[in-house]
């Protein structure tokens, strides 16, 4: 439980205040659906009044949209590519930073995917980040060139391979961490694979 | 464009008045967004009274959600399998179908896909289409016992991975229907083959 209401917290500075307000929500949201937490509640929780949490978020929308914006941030952080070693050694390492978070933050991640249904920038929030995670990959298997479109829509496909696998893997926690993530991997070597047809067998080493 | 404001339209009986609702819904909220469409713009549409809508779907996202299982019911019949050839034979037949379907209605699928943000029962319909047809290819792939893990998310991934790769294919539509085919398909035998692990090579075979 992330405590608000000690009495120095007066004295936090506007950042850190919000930072620890997003962090408190991030666990709320865990333990409670969004239509059953008002901002009274929320407010009460973090030990300050409604007005000085509108002051911080306009809405509840705002403010429930902000915890899965710092969520994926920290996500984003812990996946970026270390930049030494081949891209597949790269990638392998970036999954298994992407599995560890998830791991631990695994209640978070479900109700990112789900709370797709009741605030519309999620979904545009999840896209962002596959978006994105997909020209990563892409730059890093043809730096200088545009992807072939099945070489494009093979990663963008795999990124929505992770998303199901993980939420089945969240829901059943039957497959070992490391067993995942060569699954993940060896899946999108198959996909590009797939992608390059019969004829290019040697994609899986590209790059 | 359905017309069921001709002088006949009284004598329709109740499912086929319903069934005809329900196609022109698909066609409306295709041209329109959810939030654009009144109960009201819709009975005009129709060519009949507001009243007389509400008799047959109580509410607009009623109607709405029943427009888009009555799509994904058409789907479903659309991709049943065969029952004759190896279960490789009868996936590559759905997959064909399922392309040629969304192919044909490219703008009603990518609808389904977002529309889960403003109406939850749709994320329910796609996450129950995608667990029966799951449960449909485990099945085929063993079909006296229950899949170990690893093949079970191999499976699920693999219906995600689909939904990724069809909505790029519809919003860029730059590979060849049977090209897509043949890749989804070889995904689906890639992410089968990572889930087997290294020392089981000969799954893409099994069934």
């Amino acid at each position: 439980m992330v405590s608000l209401s000690q009495p120095a917290y007066s004295r936090l500075d506007v950042e850190e205040r919000r930072r620890r307000l997003l962090e408190m929500g991030t666990e709320l949201f865990t333990r409670h659906s969004y239509d059953e937490l008002s901002m009274a509640d929320i407010a009460r929780h973090a030990g300050i009044s409604k007005g000085l949490m509108y002051h911080y978020f306009p809405s509840k929308r705002d403010y429930f949209v902000a915890t899965l914006q710092q969520a994926a941030t920290e996500l984003a952080a812990v996946v970026e590519p270390s930049g030494t070693g081949t891209p597949l050694e790269q990638l392998t390492a970036s999954v298994d930073a992407w599995l560890t978070w998830i791991d631990a933050n695994a209640e978070a991640y479900a109700k990112l995917m789900q709370s797709a249904t009741s605030v519309g920038e999620v979904r545009e929030l999840i896209e962002g980040i596959r978006e994105a995670t997909a020209q990563r990959i892409l730059d890093g298997l043809s730096p200088d060139s545009e992807p072939p479109p099945a070489v494009r829509s093979a990663v963008k496909g795999w990124l929505w391979f992770m998303d199901g696998v993980l939420l089945d893997w969240v829901a059943h926690r039957d497959i070992g961490r490391s067993a995942l993530r060569d699954q993940l991997l060896g899946t999108l070597l198959g996909a590009l694979a797939a992608a390059a047809g019969p004829d290019a067998a040697e994609i899986s080493t590209a790059g």
